[in-house]
């Protein structure tokens, strides 16, 4: 079959169209036939070496049914083996290759903010948009690697749009969630206005903190959504309610910080950190499943949208990460297999 | 009615018994007749003036119907009125007069590390013993008084024995989870031994990360009820499990610290605070009933016992702090009142 390779570590031009042979399928797995794949900014990092193997998501077609799939790899290909816990159905309505932006932020966002804080209908939800797929990936299992990079990635994905973010927003809203969003450009807070955020704050002008305080009578939000970590601890902490929760997923403010722990138990918080990366296939499966009851039923009611910002053929694998290195994006980008 | 009475702060002579006017009672309160009343650490930091109004547990009577009750104040004298919520039956089996130790630490534990942080059965569990009661309290609305109490009571209280210890073992075992508890001595560690913790670890003598990672094949535990705070965040965080829950409660070790956040993401961990001062008494109302369900029964059934190391008369009232005052004691301290 034919697939991306690397050889060496580098820039866009190390993604090479090569011949390689099929993958062989371990128990508990399915061969499928790739019809696009999905980039996320940690496909960046692993091309420069600076990051373990891939992991994509994948739109496939098994048995002839269409599918989607969590993969931890190998999907810069025509084919490619998964475990069949971590296979969905496309969603009705949604093209085979739309869909294949979908699995990846639906597993963090419902594993995260829904399954571990338990975000629930009627409460309030801040997400910070200028998110980094990969930097929850970067750190799951390597701590130290993080500690050194998260300084130096984060000025350059700052400015970057936000899958996670534009899927969250929707996602929240069919829950009966209001939302709340950061970012720093009116363009990207429009962006987010139309998809259904509710409330948005440009904190290169504002001071986020304030605002929530005045958007909720002084009460701040029940569920904070940060890729920022450190350097946002403690105002994500004051802008939370009682019995708030902060879901930290990524570090592009460090990862090391000052915590006044009283904070935490005058108003009853919850700080909580997760990656996908890390679990085991069974959780991973338990995930996906819990996926396909909560967020594919919002999707095939037209609740949430694939935000797709452009679709590219598979051998332009290289023009496909200079784009994503470029943050001019918003939405996914997708790779198309022929 | 009689009452003890503070009228300047001081050592536990300010502690006189008056008469005094009956309590008013307001819409939803019951007014009550007080059998018993139990010492909590914070009331020895109120009757010193570094702390707001007395939070008592008592034990009552009502329609000649035994009662005991979570109190706001007001506990050491012979009649109090407490919103009706507030107010549970005396268990089965259970003196009058011992239920006065109950109330207080149920709500407490139940409120805190099960249902916010879902100990559940076949879980590990790692209380740290040596616990003050006063701590949570002193701090629930007091951020800036407990930041600069912490440090200098600390050393006070080290050593102290722990009502919500005692309990928590107990509670713990009946609802099928694995105890491991830390002490600062033998004799506290036999006590604990004999309350059906599983593992009794002298963090004098030992250290418990390691301790806990080799009694669990590595893992660590699934959850760990804090007192110590911030001198501790490292190791009771080095010492969860994958998606292990920390439930901090007090501040001994200080409140102020730093915190990895790539930590938490590693293995998925949650952090948590919270106290019973600071809810609502719909709040207070929600626990109260949660622990008549889920606590109650275990008492009733014998499997929970009240640990009393001492009663007395409640004109002895400053003696009994005296006692306290002295950490000699291990379990709850009880006025009598005749």
């Amino acid at each position: 079959m034919k697939a991306i390779v690397i050889t060496e570590a580098g820039g866009p031009e190390v993604l090479q169209l090569r011949e390689v042979e099929d993958p062989k399928i371990k128990d508990d797995e399915v061969l499928i036939k790739i019809a696009a794949t999905a980039l996320n900014r940690a496909d960046t990092l692993q091309r420069q070496g600076k990051y373990p193997p891939l992991r994509v998501t994948v739109s496939i077609r098994v048995l002839n049914a269409p599918v989607c799939a969590l993969v931890g790899g190998g999907g810069y290909a025509e084919k490619v083996a998964v475990p069949a816990g971590q296979v969905l159905p496309v969603p009705p309505g949604v093209s085979l290759q739309d869909a294949a932006g979908f699995p990846e932020v639906a597993c963090t966002v419902w594993s995260t903010v829904f399954m571990m804080s338990h975000l629930s209908k009627g409460e309030t939800f801040l997400i910070m948009m200028e998110f980094l797929s990969a930097s929850y990936e970067l750190s799951a299992a390597y701590e130290e690697l993080i500690s050194k990079f998260s300084a130096k990635i984060s000025y350059r994905i700052h400015g970057g749009s936000s899958g996670i973010g534009t899927f969250a927003i929707q996602l929240a809203k069919y829950h009966g969630v209001k939302v709340f969003v950061t970012a720093g450009s009116d363009e990207k807070l429009a962006a987010c206005k139309d998809l259904g955020a509710d409330v948005c704050i440009n904190y290169k002008t504002e001071d986020f903190v304030s605002r929530v305080k005045e958007e909720t009578g002084g009460q701040g939000v029940d569920v904070i959504l940060d890729n920022i970590g450190a350097s946002y601890l403690k105002r994500n902490l004051d802008s939370l309610n009682f019995n708030g929760r902060l879901f930290i997923i990524g570090f592009m403010g460090g990862s090391v910080a000052e915590i006044n722990l009283t904070t935490l138990l005058a108003r009853r918080l919850t700080v909580q950190a997760a990656g996908l990366r890390n679990r085991s296939p069974e959780n991973k499966a338990l995930i996906v499943s819990e996926v396909e009851k909560n967020v594919w039923p919002a999707i095939a009611a037209g609740k949430v949208k694939p935000v797709v910002y452009k679709s590219l053929p598979l051998e332009a694998a290289a023009e496909a990460h200079r784009l994503m290195e470029s943050s001019e994006h918003i939405g996914k980008i997708i790779l198309l297999v022929q």
